[in-house]
């Protein structure tokens, strides 16, 4: 019952050239290494090209200038990892789940639920709270007062809500991740810590897709806000009141503190650091790890940290590094010095 | 609906002189730039000075230096973030849920709920564990054996405690935090790891505060300690037998290993790695991204890491870092030199 | 009701020899500091050798070279922390929960239950999946359509296996953990990001254990793979196409890129960050914080970062890395003069 495509008519549905047979039929995808004939792999990363040759697939997707090396019938992208995707997506079995609300779901009386929503085992829904047309809500979630999901989004399973949450179109959100909990809001009173009260929101814009533990605190004052099409790896934490922009990427593990603004299509890689009341302007990328302290005004890359040595070489250059300063007091000393 | 105050009761109330006029109404807060004329507002980061002139709010909460730029009546305050924070909790519109046992949760046969209890949807309590007065327990959260949940706490959605938990008065758990899982002991063992049977519990003081997604292990033989007023972000990670002091705060992200003392009033900025069998005496802040591998026995301020760069630069400098110890090595050397 | 072991009767099961009077009876275990006459206690880690003058424990396990300063008799191990965890698992008061479905648990009709599995409360099984001989499931638990759940494994509770995820034999799972999930695969066509299928599984091996709310993402067209007997600790972020080797162990909050293989009886310790598409070879340690953007292919042990100062004389020292470059060209330069 495999969806069966032929090259030819994969050419044809998204603009790319053919090399070779266009009957070969393919019904699924597959890596250059496993992939056997009924199946279309590609070539996007050069680290990978030595595997071409020996390839079993029925076809694959690359760059011009790799076709000549390609074993069998090809597509030619200028973008294969693109092109791969979105063929890819043809041959994913993804079954919608039915609409309608399962008997076990706990939903406040003054919440609006969409006919045409998926409602799952376990869910619940607190007061004033909807969910849009065609929106699909997994086991286990729990939305809290006063939040919007909208038409097409997603929760996937054990999602939190807590509140004054609103998401826009199609947002995905992956297993444990919570959205509108408190921001941490703290002032100190005579010794001990008293709470700011968080009285805003959390904004997601359409199309955004948010990873599997990821938090995202409402604000104090003003929303949190996720403009259009960000995407959040897993286990991310985005502090109260921060803004980001459309198109802006997150690899696992960032921590962005609280009211920091961040630009439009920006990518910030794996466990990166970002201080609050910051503004990184668009198109930055940070480097894995990096330490954001203070705003980026320029595009381009950016990084911090040291390099990977043995232990004991790293041990003994950390230790210089506590005195660099001297170091370079008495570079600059024996720079001037006339008699040098 | 909305509760409304004078500014002249305010002052009472909270020990604030008062500017201008005391019969001004406020009947809830914003930022500088947001809050409209029936609003307070507040100043208490010099970063945003500027926006006073402009802004519309009804009133504002300010230092005394600042006063003669206020445009509106004013609250004096020698912290005003502070004063702010008491002023917005009388708007806070939580209402408490009702007490009772919702029809969805299973509760073990010898688990004990006080009656001014709300146990929400879904929960699970185990054995022989007790819920005191006034406490929330969220809808989703499972609680397991020998677990106590004192008077007045909230565990607001999706928590886990998982066994031999003790939680004190007022105690507030964001959602998707875990406390009491195995704490990671394991011993090596002929080539393979064996488990070391975690017999210990976690006891969190009064007026504690722990964030979304944020793990507590309990202890191998003794408990894991949080003492009061302690306060914890998103995303943190406390291992087995961490003892916290009070007053201490942590921002998300921070992650402290096994047996590690920390003393009272710490503030720990974001990302922060404590090591294990380590203590930090109190008063310590130590800075964002900081990295803690031995023992802090002096109050003060620590840190650790680089700046951010270019990526170029970086690169250049990180490779740098790598022959530290030579050119140190060289530096002495051309010091001494009786020819330089 | 406690149950109790003489020494001799120890001695004898673990193959330890004895030192003193053998009908020593014991009934629980605890710290140097903490333990009474009834319990048996251990010195393992020298930092604590001081605590064995006077202790009260009614036994000690620890090495032969530390027998004559024990003030109780003793049991010798060449490995004290391996042998006390032995010793503690036999006082380790678990009953596993009795076999069955809890009334409120939802099981899709394809679903296949063994009659000695356990599923708690408020449990979601999906389509297809199997649960296994001897298998807990604990509350609130979201097991995904196509997962198997092989036998004597442990979710503890509130984890989520989202979909084709395949956990071996006396896998331990805990609380929070998200296995299974999307990985994070985007391809970015005209401005926007398009979304990767991720078509593969998650495979776990014997005896793996998963710490609180750590997650490891779905393969996008092959596995990702734990091998045998890895041990993962809490919050740590697995990327999609992982694959970890037998015994390998990772303490908190450590996070792995995409594609990336670790070898066997690798220690990953706390907060380590590990790039994508990269290999590290068997037996690697990586000490705390340590960022890992290349390969490594030789055993042994490695790290990277600074070390803590006080903030002022780090941010001196931060700010000369920044001229790092310039710094070893100008000592190169004075190391080459003729005149100097």
């Amino acid at each position: 019952m495999a969806t069966a495509h032929t090259l030819a008519s994969l050419a044809q549905r998204f603009g790319l050239a053919l090399r070779g047979d266009g009957q070969v039929r393919v019904s699924g995808v597959g890596t250059l290494a496993a992939a056997g004939p009924d199946q279309l792999t590609f070539l996007a990363n050069p680290r990978y090209r030595g595997e071409l040759a020996s390839t079993r697939a029925g076809a694959v997707v690359l760059r011009a200038a790799e076709v000549e090396s390609a074993p069998c019938p090809a597509l030619i992208a200028s973008d294969p990892y693109v092109a791969f995707a979105k063929i890819a997506a043809l041959f994913d079995p993804r079954v919608a789940p039915a609409p309608g609300i399962h008997g076990s779901a706990d939903i406040a009386a003054s919440a609006r639920i969409d006919p045409s929503a998926h409602i799952g085992a376990f869910v619940s829904i607190g007061a004033r709270s909807v969910i849009a047309a065609g929106a699909i809500i997994g086991p286990g979630c729990v939305i809290g007062e006063d939040c919007v999901v909208g038409a097409g989004s997603e929760l996937v399973a054990r999602v939190t809500l807590v509140m004054r949450v609103h998401l826009g179109h199609r947002v995905l959100i992956h297993p444990g991740a919570v959205l509108g909990a408190d921001g941490f809001g703290l002032a100190r009173d005579g010794g001990r810590w008293i709470k700011v009260p968080q009285r805003g929101g959390v904004v997601i814009g359409d199309d955004c897709e948010i990873g599997a533990n990821t938090t995202i605190d409402r604000g104090a004052l003003e929303d949190t806000v996720l403009e259009e099409d960000v995407r959040l790896d897993n286990q991310i934490q985005i502090a109260h009141n921060v803004r980001i922009g459309a198109h802006t990427a997150m690899a696992g593990c960032v921590g962005v503190a609280g009211s920091t603004k961040i630009g439009h299509n920006c990518l910030i890689a794996g466990a990166v650091g970002i201080n609050g009341h910051i503004e990184i302007c668009d198109n930055v990328v940070v480097h894995a790890a990096g330490v954001v302290l203070q705003s980026i005004t320029q595009p381009g890359e950016y990084a911090s940290g040291t390099l990977l040595q043995d232990h004991r070489s790293w041990r003994r250059n950390a230790t210089r590094f506590k005195q660099l300063d001297e170091m370079a007091r008495s570079v600059n000393a024996l720079s001037k010095d006339p008699k040098r």
